[in-house]
């Protein structure tokens, strides 16, 4: 199996040492080399290395340490503005103001940033996936100056680990894979699929510190709250429209 | 660089030869490691191989050949249905019926199947992504009987390659990296950006063959048109719908 792949685990804790330009521009150009719709590459990349800068991101997601840690924060955008700058520079009428354009631009974005973890881990690195970025896009669009056209989907950190995690669980392959039709699943999978990791001794842990029944409460009540989500889920939506990506008729 | 990303081309021609269980599982496995969003594992893969179903899914593709030719085809699902049965029998309320869950959900999909496709090239398979997995969600959702919570996301042929295409051009690293904030596009910049790309054999084909003006029409004329983007925005927004994603309120 890959490396990079098989020994992947999210990195929070950075050294302080640089990555160097013609190492971050390999990494970056390994991710221009993932599939992407149509060979439109319809995506674009910030790279956030100023103090200043990197100090706005990390407020925005959530004040955690590893955004002013980490010496490069990439943010990953769906990126409909450079192709339909080209399209009306080519007497050509660009459609990509709608829902299903942004879905492919989203998809083009996260290709790439795989690409670029796995390279970015191949070269020594360490790296984390940020989700506050759909939680906080409207505020990165105004800290990156992000046109219309473009929306944040995601952002890494990047950097020389100071950390080196365990790997991290996995439930069982039949989690998440199915042969032929999808197998719904009975209260019997269930118990099967979560056994390993609910009788561990972190999630016990994790049940006593924050004094839960189950494990699934500490998602549902603590970590991805239905009142959060729905909150965001809006404000996403506002940002996908404001960006002109809800033109659907 | 890691050989599987700088070796990367969409291959769409497959030998016979079927790709063994362990082999495929192994993939599989590869896709299991890739980041998710607080380790909910919020996707599903189904895995298809039975020529019947691979039948349905070729019509539902447009009837690329590819789909009858390649020994596995794989579909990618936003996920949040087995995450919420668990949490229903274990006396937590899930939260997740929203937008916002929608895009985790595609975002864990979607670097699980960049996981996959490298671990596929990285063990001699070829792999094509179908981005025509967006436009008729519907009907692979009844072919496939995925139920609510469950939207398909992208889908990947596998096999043998029959073929070894050319690399794929890409765009001057410039067109998708901005330093520190956006930097928006003038006419100088596309024209360069572009200007490979424009003045190639290949396009100097496509537009005699197409008997379009610019390389930019044939994607808007031809390829991706608006009429065809409004269409499919509209229904894949009304398959995230009726899959139970928003509720945003």
């Amino acid at each position: 199996m890959i490396e990079a792949i098989q020994n992947h685990r999210s990195v929070r804790k950075f050294k302080p040492d640089a990555v160097t330009d013609d190492l971050l521009n390999e990494i970056l150009f390994a991710g221009s080399r993932a599939s992407t719709t149509g060979n439109m590459q319809v995506y674009s990349i910030i790279v956030t290395q100023n103090e200043e800068l990197k100090k706005k991101l990390w407020e925005i997601h959530f004040k955690q340490n590893m955004v002013l840690e980490a010496p490069v924060i990439l943010t990953f955008n769906a990126d409909f503005n450079r192709f339909s700058i080209w399209c009306n520079l080519r007497k050509a009428q660009p459609g990509y103001d709608n829902f299903l354009s942004f879905i492919t631009a989203c998809t083009d974005a996260l290709l790439a940033s795989q690409n670029i973890a796995l390279e970015a881990e191949n070269s020594g690195l360490g790296i984390c996936y940020l989700g506050t970025t759909t939680y906080n896009a409207d505020k990165i669009i105004d800290v990156l100056h992000l046109p219309k056209g473009v929306v944040p989907v995601t952002t890494m950190v990047i950097g020389y680990p100071a950390e080196i995690p365990e790997l991290t669980d996995r439930l069982p392959m039949d989690a998440i894979i199915h042969r032929e039709l999808y197998q719904d699943y009975t209260s019997v999978n269930i118990d099967k699929i979560y056994a390993e990791r609910e009788d561990s001794e972190m999630t016990r842990q994790l049940l006593k510190i924050n004094n839960k029944e189950s494990l699934a409460q500490i998602f549902t009540d603590n970590r991805y709250t239905k009142k959060d989500n729905v909150f965001f889920s809006k404000k996403y939506l506002e940002v996908i429209e404001k960006q002109g990506f809800m033109n659907n008729k």
